[in-house]
């Protein structure tokens, strides 16, 4: 996809028209660009990076039971349902012992399905560049500007060029390092968040994974956690010091250290395999809330990040998407701004649900090295309390598979 | 009650005879010297406070479902099923608004009933009087001797006389501050616990309480309290820095936050009346595991120590004279010592939980000044989720109404 060709000239400089600005074709603008299509509302896409890269981006890959559903109900769930893996259940370990959670059973039916965010990517731009509207790469935002007038603009380089983008709305999708949030006045936003005292070493092995569903290990040696990409391909995680490097892990230190947190009293044994990744991922949690200032709404990680443990980053950004998505169709089809203006209070709802279960779920699982044993039998507590008490294993199961959308 | 008169005497120290020695009348001591007494058992009651003194120590009065059946079974529960006030519900505030919880509904028939703590003694005095089984008040007991042998020894002090007890078992029941747990060698014996970062200012005011049910608020200028001792005198709670005097706490500075914390949107007013006590309690959890040292066993404060918040303190002091009770009546009654045996281990299980919900009970409601403020919309997201999704309600309800005993 190359730049526009429906362009106006003003001042030496581009102009282009559409309906919906969106910055950033991450998971959550391509999905909002999908959701427009189907409404029959314009969007033009600006992407910095190229395509390559952001199909090829790592990222979590649990997803919930409804963003299943929405992406099937968008057109863009084929793949998914073929290579995607269902499970019902999570493997939760303590103690040394481990205890599955049906989360089918526990939540009333709901699975997660484990598919990588990058392969979602993938088949949202393939949808996209169906459409024949705009996606552009390598489109940098340099600036949002008139946010609180009723003809926003976008102003973005592009083939050694600066153009602009005029529209009615910007939907900022451009993660948490992007433009858009920054771009709201310091008085008209507050931000909330906590970082956590830890990291988490993360690893992809050509090792078929020991367990078929997830496993959290809870340990004093630290928290680990077994996932996959395929049927021969481990995802592993380890906590491990924040200003660790992963320089300092040799492959070694990695399986011997992984051997030890996931060991159970019945002899479990992981799979080892040829380590063809190494990175680490830093702990935070932030939220910024107004979601929406004028014209301009974030979506997804722009407005708020979690801690990996609940995998919960890209399911929380399609939350975020469907509310947009709604108010953006209420407006262009009934003329009816109130979603509009209720956005932010709308999506922080469960924003905020969301965060708390991330958060609670990081530090009920993390060693906190600086805390009192104390707080280890608190967690080992509240573990049992999951694994024993039903009411707080459902709870659990529907967070954990996902909590209603509101929109 | 004065001094033995079954004794013998040697090397010129009196030694009395008896099964168990109970070292403390606070309720744990006592209720189980009734309860060794339902079950014909011998005990010896050593208390190194007056009579006066344990009879009108203000503490708790907010007592289980399971602990009213217990009192009541012990034959201690008359004066108590008249004048203790059953509650079915709470009332939980946040956000300036009001929430029911129907913990009677929720929690499946259990209610809790307020019925201060030194009530409690005084009926566990007068039923222990009327047994006419040693209770000797002002006998401070000095050492425990021989806790690995079959016969240990309690020596202490009355009338100015040493002397010493010679019996089957030692029973520790003798508070944080006793000679119990200090009488376990170091390596034999860990603790676990945190001291958090406020306190509690107290007060008796009398003042009809504005709400029949107990009130707990959360509120950014800190948590407050609102429970009662009767229909015309309330008992209030203010959180305060760990540091403050009562002194820096006028009539008028108190019920001015007090007005504060309890306010809603709905108008809610406290009712102010003569503050006829204040006090200033710091906030501690605490556990000593294990409670068993050869024959010394520990129950109640001697071994855990919870954050008042949910006032489970008398209530799982009872949890763990039931267990030490029911292994006694084994040993003397069946020569089993399989329950003695496994006295720390049983009891433990109950303690860990009800410290699990306390300790979070008090995380949630508390405002942590050092925090980030994500920490208190974390709070607010958690008190959310109780009110909204029944499940958690229901957890909620079981803790606070009591979880089953184990014995």
């Amino acid at each position: 996809m190359n730049g526009p060709g429906n362009g106006t000239t003003t001042h030496g400089m581009e102009t282009i028209k559409t309906q919906v600005g969106i910055v950033g074709a991450g998971p959550s603008g391509l999905l909002l660009a999908q959701m427009l299509h189907l409404a029959g509302i314009d969007s033009v896409i600006l992407e910095s990076r190229p395509r390559s890269y952001i199909e090829n981006r790592q990222r979590a890959g649990v997803l919930e039971h409804g963003v299943v559903r929405t992406l099937a109900d968008c057109g863009v769930g084929a793949r998914l349902a073929r290579e995607g893996m269902v499970h019902e259940g999570i493997d939760i370990r303590f103690g040394e012992t481990r205890h599955r959670l049906d989360v089918k059973a526990l939540s009333g039916g709901q699975c997660v399905t484990v598919y990588p965010q990058h392969e979602i990517v993938k088949d949202l731009v393939a949808a996209r560049l169906q459409t024949d509207r705009p996606l552009w790469f390598e489109a940098r935002v340099t600036s949002l500007l008139d946010l609180e007038t009723s003809r926003p603009r976008i102003r973005f380089e592009q083939d050694g060029e600066t153009r602009e983008l005029a529209c009615d709305f910007v939907a900022g999708c451009d993660g948490f390092h992007g433009i858009s949030r920054p771009a709201i006045p310091g008085g008209r936003i507050d931000s909330y968040g906590r970082d956590y005292p830890f990291a988490w070493l993360g690893i992809l092995a050509e090792a078929a994974p020991a367990s078929h569903e997830v496993i959290y290990a809870h340990h004093k040696r630290g928290f680990a956690l077994q996932s996959m990409r395929s049927p021969t391909v481990s995802r592993l995680y380890l906590q491990c010091p924040v200003d660790d490097d992963v320089e300092q892990w040799s492959d070694d230190r990695i399986w011997s250290e992984l051997h030890a947190r996931f060991a159970t009293h019945d002899g479990f044994r992981l799979n080892e395999g040829r380590i063809v990744q190494k990175s680490l991922t830093p702990m935070r949690s932030f939220v910024a809330a107004p979601m929406r200032h004028g014209r301009l709404m974030l979506a997804g990680d722009a407005a708020h990040i979690v801690p990996p443990t609940g995998a919960k980053g890209l399911n929380s950004a399609v939350g975020d998407v469907r509310v947009m998505a709604a108010a953006l169709e209420a407006y262009y089809r009934h003329g009816d701004g109130d979603l509009l203006e209720r956005y932010s209070e709308i999506a922080l709802r469960r924003v905020w649900k969301t965060q708390r279960f991330a958060a609670s779920l990081c530090t009920l699982l993390h060693r906190f090295h600086d805390e009192p044993r104390f707080h280890m039998r608190m967690q080992l507590a509240e573990l049992e309390q999951i694994v024993e008490d039903p009411r707080a294993a459902e709870l659990f199961a529907r967070n954990y598979t996902g909590l209603p959308f509101d929109v």
